[in-house]
């Protein structure tokens, strides 16, 4: 019977991918303790860029400034038994800039939980984007 | 125009979930970083198991005794305009009884990237389930 296959993916790669697919989740640490967060994203300007209201929480590892967080997202094609996920490594900033805001607010994009109070989008300054992609033979 | 509303899940719901859903994601720390994995799951006895052969960080991770993991997993319906996550919080353990490992592998689950040489089932050991439902409006 044979192996599983498993290739890494370019940078370019992780991010096509990561543009066809909604959901991502933020992961971080609070606290001490870990913390993963569904939220729903866009691939922008090559970077990751999300609203969420998950504010508390991410409120704090922003303003932990420099705090490492990693955002992963990742798929499976039941029909191809192709499955793939992307891990980007880095820091998430406030996008403050004006112009930015009113053009990703075109994007269309919800928030995983909307609050309509709070619309700051968030940017994931990737330090590192790394893929991988398997391919699960059929007679596995 | 009106808010989504975000609902506290019990246990019960939360495993149900889970249940449901093939895939989800091991994180913990690992040398100062944070990782974040796809598996493929089952609920067994009221816990996630999972194999897996992202073996070498899993693996420190498991020796470091004790050492907190989380377990994520979420989905959205579009028709119903409802997501849900369910977010673990427990450590993790290899399951050594044989007789457990057999009950496990007619469980007719996959790795998510399956290495024949290392099938070894690891249990989540939780102490800690929650859950939230959101309903996003369609006129949101």
């Amino acid at each position: 019977m044979a192996e599983s296959t498993l290739e890494e993916l370019d940078e370019a790669t992780c991010l096509e991918l990561l543009s066809r697919t909604p959901v991502g989740r933020i992961g971080f640490v609070h606290k001490g303790a870990l913390q993963i967060l569904p939220v729903n994203h866009a691939v922008d300007d090559g970077s990751v860029v999300f609203r969420t209201t998950s504010g508390a929480k991410l409120n704090t590892a922003l303003r932990e400034s420099g705090q490492e967080v990693v955002y992963e997202a990742d798929g499976w094609d039941a029909s191809t038994r192709t499955g793939w996920s992307v891990l980007i490594r880095g820091s998430i900033a406030v996008v403050s800039d004006e112009v930015e805001r009113t053009r990703l607010d075109q994007l269309q994009m919800r928030a995983w939980a909307d609050d309509r109070s709070r619309r700051a989008w968030i940017r994931v300054e990737a330090t590192e984007i790394s893929g991988r992609r398997i391919v699960v033979p059929a007679d596995g």
